[in-house]
């Protein structure tokens, strides 16, 4: 894994970045020279003697990103500033039941929202954006981000009809100053374009955050990734590294967005006779430049599919960032009019979605295309963990109505957004940093980061692996865990936001598991004795004809219950109903092994 | 994928075996000759002029295994005779809510039952076991099979106090003569011992069918498959082969089990000072015997935990197929009367099943074990497609915990049971079928195989992808699909079995995604005015607190809607019911964007 000679490296880099520390906390104060990117390293700061200057600490928060994938969201504290980088949703896992996306605990920022400056947004990317309308609603204050991040963030808000609030076009590699804070964008590659980390410069240090990246020497469009900024700042010295985890289980590098388009050619050349349907994420606008590229070669037209996908592509198209030859794009209603091989649907669906538009077309559901022999099928993303099943399904389906379908790692057609090993190792031995703090991912992807940064020859004790709700405090001399802040999920449940919590799922879960069965009564006001029923009423329990008798007993066992509450004069319907609900739950118990919901309910007439 | 020579091996092959088959048919006849699965096909059949006799066509029906993993039966019928190979269950899919397990529709069977003859059983997995306790209490006929599979169903029938069958252990390689078919058992490679193919020499000819195999030339126990049996049989003629598709996506060779006990050596060394906990599916004995062998070579002890583990490693230790030196098991009560690093814990819980040993030790909940810091916890399995969630979700809660765990590709601390792509080539080009139908897979790996097949020459028209239900009628003339039979999936749910279905899961899966709401009201039984309620009662819709306002809402609007009906006359109850329905629907659905059951009560007082 790692050579005691670049062991070597790291720590030799680490035990001067106190040095330079010193004179960089003076020269983030000096705007104009922190604007000249490229600059070299001044020599004269390294001359300078080690001055133990007295700098406050700064405070990282996580209300998002740390053991989960995705609703991105730490917040930055310093001199009584705040500053939010990203704002992101989730989105729900199996076992949150009718719940569509999940949104950071926005408590503690409404808490001090006469702190909060701003929001720092480092990609277009719904795990970054997706929270914003949420947390607009509470604090309202100006978000920053690149041009398509901004256009992006734009559109959403339209939706959500949001539009008093200020957002802020940054340039790539500029700056915003924000109280004590002075936020420097780095271009990095990712899977959309005017993606940045940031540097983010403070009285107590320099903190670099990567966003999502990876290095990628041939990006589609906007160039490789900033490395020498990154390098630069880990020779003036950075306090912390947090730097983004999702692929640090993966060794190598990830390959070049360019070995898709390889790909997509020999693709289309053996596809010739056929219709071409590509299935990639709305957000993926890279990837949908080279399907362009090739269907422009090939003389295809392209149609997009599904909402997002429509969405993202026009922002893309408004703000430069897709390059379209004219009349190429055509309209969905209007693929008829050409011949099947002379067509590229681009589409979403890449998941298996069940409501997306290539789960439509595998099931006969979609309203305008339908697919079978002579369609060429491209699933050009990988499974996000989890969605492999579904995913899978939707191939079958597909090729049992005789499409070709190419899918997962048969050939080329995706690559990772996020760096491999080896690109995080060179990018921790450029910026070298005195504490490091893994974020984007699961347990596993932290610890599996945690061990890169060690085989670099980093301290255990200069490493925090977090948690959402964690606040840890960063000064030159020390990284401690301070009082942790509230936090969590919230679900998004149509119009509700946190209206569904923890009991609502459990009923959820248990009506979903077993059904109900529901026991109605009406019980005289005077003496409790039964007027009408009990009626039996039950859903997504058994076909209610294969359990006639079943339910005549739990009726039977219920009418002896209310009576004999009745006879002995037990009125407090808590009781009555525990009574009903208990011995009816055994009885259905021995019968079945099932434990449906069991709910009585009383009227008094 | 295959040269112009091996395409022309295989079609030569091909063109050969009628003339071999007639004499084949001949063959099957004499036990004697059959049972010398060794001996050189004699050259007189060679010799022997091409008469064209009138054979019986031979049926063969799918009830299961195919456009599915799991659930396993195949329905063969010559002259009246039929006899069923394997008959499996399936785990139940994300949307089969509350679903135990699912095995297949037993009506044709059951329609036929006089003319089964017995039971084949390829192996003990549960996906060619775990039926055969439904099926017998309805067609009960012998069960044939190696000495393991009768000994691991045995076992199994005995839970289900099934004791009234016959249980026939047939050797390894030895016949079994079932009315007009004599069944040879042939030995295969596969993750639990004892595995066989099968050939069904019939008045049709002979069908090759391999049960799930893989080629492993150095396996732990009983020896390499038994590939010159197979390739007797090819030279002999085989009208058709059915093979498991399981792997035939992936390129290449399965590994042999044997680079599993390089890798625990490694892990053993590595976690000298640590307790080691293994999880691993509990049938594979060959698996559990390697963590045995290095348990013994570093002297540890071994506990098993989890119900089903002890389960198979009884029966595999009475019958002699797992070697256990003495004094190295010990109960998993006694673990701490041992120093944590003298101990191996194996496990369940692999696939990261919520009620399994290794689920409850993440989360807490084991009764026995506690894990933490000093525990190295070895996952050896891959997660089966769907489970990557929730296999992911413990690694993260044993990490959590401080425990050291391996688990996915890190180390070759797993390999499969099924062949992969080159191995099926060695089969085919073996076996040299006349007719090729894959099995045991789902639509992608069915025509992947289909794929192999033709890349060594065989005709598209010679290859039948079927699907449950499906009926395919072969003779050495033609291959043609003949009427279906009927089929499907049959949800066991506790004690119930089929009583389970569409709708109830429909239901389910509405309750369990919006929840309901309940409206319930006394109606005077003269004039239907309202004399009590309406209540509202809801359950895993929003915290009621949350939701009062709506809820009172709710309430009025289904007054209105009652006290309307009773003044304009309207006591059809159905009438009713469906106008608060779909009322209350239509202003939920406004308010909040969610569709929760809504279920109206009436009841006459």
């Amino acid at each position: 894994m790692s050579t005691e000679n670049n062991k070597k490296n790291y720590k030799r880099a680490n035990s001067n970045s106190k040095v330079k520390k010193t004179s960089q906390n003076t020269k983030y104060k000096s705007k104009s020279s922190v604007k000249n990117t490229n600059a070299k390293p001044k020599k004269q700061y390294k001359k300078k003697p080690v001055e133990k200057v007295a700098k406050p600490p700064i405070k990282i928060a996580f209300l998002g990103g740390l053991n989960e994938i995705g609703k991105n969201l730490t917040v930055f504290e310093c001199n009584d500033d705040i500053v939010i980088l990203d704002c992101g949703m989730a989105f729900p896992d199996g076992d949150m039941l009718g719940v569509d996306l999940v949104i950071p605990d926005f408590t503690y920022l409404e808490q001090n929202k006469d702190r909060v400056k701003g929001i720092i947004i480092t990609h277009g990317h719904e795990d970054h954006i997706g929270g914003l309308p949420y947390l607009l609603s509470k604090v309202n204050v100006p978000i920053y981000g690149t041009r398509l991040t901004i256009g992006l963030i734009e559109n959403k808000l339209r939706e959500h009809s949001l539009d008093k609030v200020s957002l802020q076009v940054v340039e790539n590699g500029g700056h915003v100053k924000l109280g004590c804070f002075d936020i420097e964008m780095i271009h990095v590659n990712h899977s959309i374009p005017d993606s940045v980390g940031v540097a983010i410069h403070s009285p107590a240090g320099t903190i670099v955050h990567t966003g999502d990246f990876k290095i990628d020497c041939t990006p589609m469009s906007g160039g490789m990734i900033n490395l020498s900024r990154f390098a630069q700042l880990g020779d003036q010295g950075v306090l912390a590294l947090m730097a983004d985890s999702t692929n640090a289980s993966r060794p190598g590098f990830t390959a070049t967005e360019q070995t898709v388009a390889d790909s997509f050619d020999t693709l289309f050349r053996r596809a010739k006779h056929s219709r071409i349907i590509i299935a990639t994420f709305a957000s993926n606008i890279s990837r949908v430049q080279q399907i362009i590229n090739c269907a422009s070669k090939y003389d295809r037209k392209v149609a997009f599919s599904g909402r997002s996908m429509v969405n993202y592509m026009n922002v893309a198209k408004e703000l430069g960032y897709l390059e379209v030859p004219e009349n190429i794009i055509i309209d969905i209603d209007r693929l008829k009019d050409y011949p099947m091989e002379k067509i590229v649907l681009v589409t979403t669906g890449s998941q298996g979605e069940p409501m997306s538009a290539l789960s439509r077309m595998a099931y006969s559901d979609h309203r305008k295309v339908s697919v079978g022999v002579g369609d060429f099928i491209i699933i050009s993303a990988n499974p996000i963990p989890g969605n492999e099943r579904t995913v899978g399904n939707v191939v079958d389906e597909l090729l049992k109505r005789g499409c070709e379908v190419v899918h997962e790692s048969m050939y080329e057609v995706h690559v990772s957004g996020h760096a491999c090993q080896e690109e995080l190792k060179i990018l921790h031995s450029l910026v070298k940093p005195q504490y490091f703090i893994p974020v984007h991912g699961e347990q596993k992807h932290l610890r599996k980061h945690m061990d890169i940064a060690l085989s670099l020859g980093m301290k255990r004790e200069n490493i925090f692996i977090g948690d959402i709700g964690k606040v840890v405090e960063l000064s030159e001399t020390q990284m401690k865990e301070v009082a942790a802040v509230p936090s969590g999920k919230v679900f998004v449940d149509g119009l509700g936001v946190g209206d569904v919590g923890s009991i609502v799922l459990r009923d959820r879960k248990h009506l979903g598991q077993d059904g109900l069965i529901i026991i109605v009564a009406s019980l005289d006001v005077y003496d409790g004795h039964v007027i009408s029923g009990p009626d039996i009423v039950s859903r997504g329990f058994v076909y209610v004809r294969e359990s006639e008798g079943l339910l005549d007993e739990v009726k039977e066992r219920a009418l002896d219950i209310l009576e004999d509450c009745a006879e002995r004069n037990i009125h407090e319907w808590g009781v009555i109903k525990n009574k009903i609900k208990d011995d009816v739950a055994k009885l259905i118990l021995q019968r079945t092994r099932r434990s449906p919901m069991i709910l009585p309910i009383l009227m008094e007439v």
